[in-house]
């Protein structure tokens, strides 16, 4: 069943945008260090403020990481995402010199840059899940993240397996969402909400 | 002269990442209708927590609009992005429901959104280049956002011109800018800085 077909860009664009989407059907087959690499090395050329490139990640493939990583992800995230072989940490660092100064474009910049990561995963025949659900607190810790960095989201990456199992809720989800007209978010010369 | 081919990957990503870059130099020409649109588009697809879809534009093209946007722009970035057609402000909803509730993902996820907005840019072959140095209570007033929305950037459109007149100052930062090497912010297993 390929339900990515119901989604329909309303003006031309590259058509992988379409394609991304947020599975939570994860095969267990492992990703090449090569396509690894890649979507990193995509995310590396993101634009960022004055160039501070703020954006950091620690991922985790060998089976005591993972499992560092399912003790500070959400139970009902863990619950699929443990079928990933890859999981990733995308971390900001909130300052922008020695002298401790803030970057107030830290977590927007870093935004940008898994923007992009994830776009070269999907190009790449690859799936990644970004989510939110997860302890922030928790997170710098068990992976010794530095005070002025924060946790911004935690991504599952791998291949797409239509077929992996997932709990009745989890099946039900496996609809590529939908996205809000470009009227609603769009408007010409100031904010018409 | 061309810059563009001192950039390099150092592993294999679409072409499109070190083709995208911010230049100052904007030629005058309209940018057309359709183009606009597809870079919202492309926008409107990225993924975001619960799918909240965060992201708001504001942009300018009317001479009186762009006047808008001059007046909280840095005067420094005024200087050059004064020439291009096309103004936006990216705009981040900073509550997730009615009741006024934290989205603790605003800025990242509306970061993602300018990601993909700049990559079909590029595709489309338009320049984009993103900019912090505005005031940003000026720029919520000017542009009547409601108190619960942020500026979080505010990005020039248009049309590449190498030979456009710039300062000598800002000609001489008509370079595409390099990036840190993967393994300055790429970890395994845990922060390693």
């Amino acid at each position: 069943m390929n339900t990515i077909t119901a989604r329909k860009a309303d003006h031309k664009i590259d058509p992988i945008h379409l394609k991304r989407w947020s599975s939570r059907a994860f095969s267990g087959r492992p990703v090449e260090d090569a396509k690894l690499q890649s979507i990193f090395e995509a995310a590396r050329w993101a634009p960022s403020a004055a160039n501070w490139q703020p954006w950091h990640f620690v991922y985790a493939q060998k089976e005591e990481d993972l499992k560092k990583f399912h003790s500070f992800i959400n139970e009902n995230n863990v619950e699929w995402c443990k079928a990933a072989p890859i999981l990733v940490a995308v971390i900001s660092k909130t300052t922008r010199n020695d002298e401790g100064d803030a970057n107030p474009f830290h977590a927007f910049d870093t935004g940008t840059a898994w923007g992009y990561l994830s776009l070269e995963a999907a190009r790449q025949g690859l799936l990644t899940h970004g989510m939110g659900g997860f302890d922030r607190k928790k997170a710098k810790e068990v992976l010794e993240v530095p005070e002025e960095y924060e946790v911004q989201a935690i991504i599952a990456v791998g291949y797409h397996d239509p077929e992996a199992p997932l709990s009745e809720k989890n099946q039900a989800r496996e609809i590529p969402s939908n996205r809000s007209p470009l009227d609603e978010f769009l408007f010409e010369g100031s904010f018409k909400k």
